[in-house]
């Protein structure tokens, strides 16, 4: 086990009914002016935006909005929310809405404070030293950006997609309503799904050995959304089965599951740079590209892929370790197809001729190497590449 | 699944040679005078107390030092710490040692800055609005105390065991060296684990249904921990088992493993009687009363003890629900046992005799009512002190 330092600060407000508590949970974490931060129509159609407003509005809480965040979000919208901050006076970020919106308001947020140009942390030329606080109502499970560190930000122009952590970005509160999530369409769902596994087995491929605590506690997310996943889809307002794939999400990326051991996150690696060029939802992107990569990289520690197919999938260990790890690794694409997800470039809306200009800004945006399961260059990346464009 | 808050936000500084970052720690959360608390000699005699104290030094911190706190901390040292403090201009408590020293150093920190006594916060006559921050440098993996909001004191007199719980007392680091504890005795790494799986079976066993993310989590927790003990007490200074067990007792009972849950607590209820009465080991008492409390109660939730049983201990579901059931509890109590555990009121030195005496102050401190997964009254707890002290 690695040496490690863990601190997960945020509140969760979480159940039924708990964005009644938005406005002095603001007030508690010291927000008088807010900048409430949304997506497209959805937030306003459900009424959701009113609720929050209302809230507020009890508390004596001033606020603007700024809405319009989009899947993938970009560096334009985040001067925006910088310039809008300043000139209202904005002390308090709160993400009404997914992913996208909460990192877009954590850019915002260290934005605000700073004088030069927000990119700077992205081109990780800069560390962040202040930023204004960040708090979300959590309304789609999948990027566990309501409890981690950190923000993906997509620069406009160039489709650069890149990535920054400050735990001074921590969300101070997260309200989770698992009712918010009846309503969400079954692509975004199995998208949210796809995502939080990801998350979890970004960190459970590791060669670090002596990690039985975190081993098990990601085989416990991993167990939990195989069995909650299928029910969410079939049922959309099953509260125990969406509340379950809400929290399972949250814990998957609040960094318990990968202390004290050398994460990999090569395939959000690969798999950014397919959002970035095609626009698709980071979730459809990593159930193609996290087969393709077990795939390619199984052999280096097989040992491990066994103990995945075996523990997390009931799999029975025949003693040939080639053979059950390649089973698990079926039974994952398997799990993602029953879902609806895509699991190749073709399904994906991906092309292999496009391989090119992927490892291109790929090369860019990872210097060159990704991973430490198994260390990848870009040939490597171009292989993995060629198995998500070959798999039927 | 319950409606819930988690706030968990002590920074925990994990791993070998960790100890030195204490002075920059103390200070990052604004401690300029701290009193160290400490118990016996082996803070002394390991040398840990001087590392402290020469850490602090080399960052200028002062401090001044109150040793003595006994396993089952007593309120007279408490009484000593606040007076101290007080005298000394002490902003910071410092706790080196394991649950005990910790959960005094808790009930310090909330009494110096509160005019009355503070036997009242455990009388439950008030709440804790102010307290200084504590931190923890851990000796001894077990209570979890490094990680919790709450603390545990025996009225010396009147040997009255009340805990107390507030947000306030999470400590704001806790540093978590697990070569500290190579050195610990067989019996008190054992009864560390018998703690440490209490916490998580008081969550565990539940009636609220929905909650799979958590049941896999604690799961995962006890997984681990049976595959680790038996690990570090034949190799004592084996550093993967002992960071994992380290680790596990403090995600035991940080609160994840019992979100959205109800909780039960009956058997910390019945043992802190025995230990108040007999000043035994906490996590002896625990490893007897836990076994006797399952036997009691597993008809009235049957289908979570064939989990437990299944998914714990890896036993067959035979269909006989009760048969499962009943295996799950034997391999328990054959586990503590294999730990050297006491698993009966003769081995702990307890006396059926007794039974009078333990209800008496256990119906004051529990208010005549226990646990959650089965509501117990005076007459179940006298059933179960019968069952532990019958069982061999």
């Amino acid at each position: 086990m690695n040496n490690f330092r863990f601190w997960s600060p945020t509140e969760f407000v979480f159940g039924k009914n708990t964005v009644k508590h938005v406005g002095a949970l603001v007030k508690k974490y010291g927000g008088t002016k807010v900048l409430i931060h949304y997506g497209g129509r959805s937030a306003v159609k459900s009424g959701l935006l009113a609720d929050v407003e209302n809230h507020l509005q009890n508390e004596f809480v001033e606020y603007v909005k700024l809405g319009g965040v989009q899947p993938n979000p970009v560096d334009t919208m985040v001067y925006q929310g910088i310039e809008l901050c300043r000139k209202e006076n904005v002390n308090f970020i709160l993400a009404v809405g997914g992913g996208s919106v909460i990192d877009s308001a954590k850019a915002i947020a260290a934005g605000v404070p700073y004088a030069g140009d927000f990119w700077n942390f992205f081109d990780e030329k800069v560390t962040i030293n202040r930023a204004l606080p960040v708090a979300t109502v959590l309304t789609i499970p999948a990027a566990g950006s309501e409890a981690s560190p950190s923000t993906v930000i997509t620069k406009e122009k160039e489709r650069l997609k890149r990535g920054h952590s400050s735990s001074l970005l921590c969300p101070v509160f997260s309200i989770m309503d698992p009712v918010l999530t009846f309503t969400l369409p079954a692509n975004q769902t199995a998208y949210g799904i796809a995502d939080m596994m990801a998350h979890v087995m970004e960190r459970y491929f590791t060669q670090t050995s002596g990690v039985e605590v975190t081993d098990r506690l990601c085989e416990a997310i991993l167990s939990a959304i195989i069995k909650e996943a299928p029910l969410v889809l079939k049922e959309p307002e099953n509260y125990a089965a969406r509340a379950n794939i809400m929290w399972a999400g949250t814990v998957a990326h609040n960094g318990i599951c990968g202390v004290g051991r050398d994460e990999d996150w090569a395939t959000h690696g690969l798999e950014h740079e397919l959002s970035a060029l095609y626009g698709v939802a980071h979730g459809a992107g990593l159930a193609v590209m996290f087969p393709a990569w077990m795939q390619y990289v199984y052999t280096s520690g097989i040992d491990r892929f066994v103990q995945f197919a075996t523990r997390v999938y009931g799999i029975e260990n025949t003693g040939d370790k080639k053979e059950t790890a390649l089973k698990g690794i079926h039974a994952l694409k398997n799990f993602f197809s029953s879902l609806g997800l895509p699991v190749n470039f073709e399904q994906l809306g991906a092309r292999k001729e496009d391989i090119d200009r992927l490892l291109q800004t790929l090369a860019i945006n990872s210097g060159g190497t990704l991973g430490s399961f198994s260390k990848l260059d870009m040939s490597d990346a171009r292989a993995i590449y060629e198995i998500a464009a070959e798999v039927r």
